[in-house]
């Protein structure tokens, strides 16, 4: 597909504003020449960056904004300083009035959903919007969601993002019927909260054309890959993806170590240095960079705020295919084929 | 210290029973050779395996049951079927009646907290007991709790488990005052649900004697080993246990494939051999298996029920830790000098 798309940036979000959106920009053009881009920033920082970067040659818009959201801000202070006037804001807007497909920032979390919320409110039949994120497995990806965007849960809601998810996973995975999972405790029907056990009864019952309800899944079947998408509610979901987050630094901290104890390991290590590389790769959080809000009237996307320019990349394409595959009529698809019953 | 202990063992317990049960008992005989063991279970069985045991040799009691509990019954139907007479009840009454310090079985979570509930009973100003585990860290262990005896907590019982969560590390890491964080989705204040932070007020206001209360932590604090304890309510600690289980799986899974993949990366293996084996022992969850169920008058050890007999082993020597240092009274000497202030 050779469709156009246009992506606005909040440009000096993150832990290095301009120095990582720049060449992220760059780099994601790469992937998708007939991207183009929105920048809201600083002018006179942003200008002469993208003018020395021939990949943008003719795909920006520089938009002038003084004011930018900190990353340690609580999201309220946040809306009262940056309210129509931030970047993060600016980038938000652009999406709402029809001037981009898609907003990406790597700003403050908690002060982007609460912009995305305010300006592009939450859709019809949504209660709450959710956070999703690709987690890489040993069978390719999953859609897990929801990683930090509300706090507590109820069975309407996990529903809400069985059908939300299974959206995502149709668009980024190109499944008919994607498999879905209630994270659980254990695998057996009596295990958990009332919020898994009533949502898993919903959604056993309901049967729905649009995704395959598998059942419930435990903390070990995330890195399987059992199911194309994983449900849970935000506290757990944040504390799950951190928690894999570490593991995989800590492994990589041992794995050093115990490389460069003894002078065999270091030839081994010199012979097996490709292996090492591809590990790397394969381990590296930039490749799945980007959280999905859903459930809100627009797409946005949320990179790490420590990503380097590849990381933001990856958040950019990822923005790109979720515009080119219209999300939210995706969205909007699957809640018309769910019976109300379901989601009631 | 040579200080002699008596542990009880629950010999049916578990996905290979007595096959795994017995060696492990031998092989925790050699680590601590003053330890000896009850052992509840098929005497027919059992007893020609502890005979042809040298290390076993005059430290087992066998007593004689005809009932052991699934590993899929349900906890209540295992304590209709199995109480009074099941292998896993006599080895926690046991514990009751003073003939053992601790009790140790790989069988059923569920169907064991339920029994040791009714046989041991809660103690005495501790609402609801907890699980914990130690978790490998860069900089060693952590005790962690809940991972899974309970669902859904609040401010009072999460400060509990601080209090038992310390006391366990105080004996596990030898610290007059471990640190102790509370597992949140952020370090801000304004983070978390109500009763994390409720409990972060309690905690940081009684200031105690016995416990350092550092902040909140995040998932990727775990593998960090950012404090000496981390406390967290069961469904969200269960799925982070198990999420970073899979995830080590995984990375397992990544490197094997990447280490075969080419003739350069093969010869490096043979040369670094050593440094995988290193590793590998490293990851070994046995090294750290054992879950101390927190909260009881007894002690009492759920070993993983796929574990071999080093990872049986590892869950008696636990045990073994924890009679030895008197969990119990360490338990009451934390909550005696705790305000009520803290902990009501």
């Amino acid at each position: 597909m050779s469709q156009r798309v246009r992506i606005s940036l909040d440009a000096m979000g993150g832990d290095h504003g301009p120095s990582t959106v720049v060449p992220g920009a760059a780099i994601a053009r790469e992937h998708h020449p007939e991207t183009t881009f929105l920048m809201f920033g600083d002018e006179a920082i942003l200008a002469p960056m993208v003018a020395a970067e021939p990949r943008l040659a003719g795909a920006v818009e520089i938009r002038h904004t003084s004011v930018s959201v900190g990353m340690d801000e609580k999201p309220s202070q946040a809306v009262r300083t940056g309210r129509g006037k931030s970047s993060m804001w600016k980038a938000i807007q652009a999406v709402r009035d029809g001037e981009a497909e898609a907003a990406v920032s790597a700003g403050n979390t908690g002060a982007l959903m609460a912009m995305s919320k305010i300006c592009l409110k939450t859709m019809a039949h949504i209660e709450r919007p959710a956070i999703a994120c690709l987690w890489p497995t040993v069978r390719g990806e999953s859609v897990v969601l929801d990683v930090g965007a509300t706090i507590g849960t109820d069975a309407a809601h996990l529903v809400d993002m069985a059908l939300m998810g299974a959206a995502m996973a149709r668009i980024v995975f190109d499944l008919e019927r994607p498999t879905v999972g209630l994270l659980n405790v254990g695998t057996e029907e009596m295990k958990g909260n009332e919020a898994v056990k009533e949502a898993a009864r919903l959604l056993r019952e309901a049967d729905l054309p649009t995704l395959r309800y598998h059942g419930f899944v435990e903390g070990t079947d995330l890195g399987r890959g059992t199911t194309d998408v994983v449900v849970t509610e935000g506290f757990t979901g944040n504390i799950a993806l951190k928690t894999a987050e570490g593991t995989a630094k800590q492994i990589a901290t041992y794995l050093r170590s115990v490389m460069s104890r003894t002078l065999m390991a270091r030839i081994g290590y010199l012979f097996a240095r490709g292996a090492f590389e591809a590990l790397r790769e394969k381990m590296n959080p930039s490749r799945a960079n980007g959280g999905v809000f859903l459930g809100l009237e627009g797409i946005v996307i949320k990179s790490h705020g420590s990503e380097d320019a590849h990381g933001f990349a990856a958040a950019i394409d990822l923005a790109t295919d979720m515009a080119r595959h219209d999300l939210m009529r995706t969205i909007r698809d699957m809640l018309e084929a769910t019976p109300a019953a379901a989601s009631a």
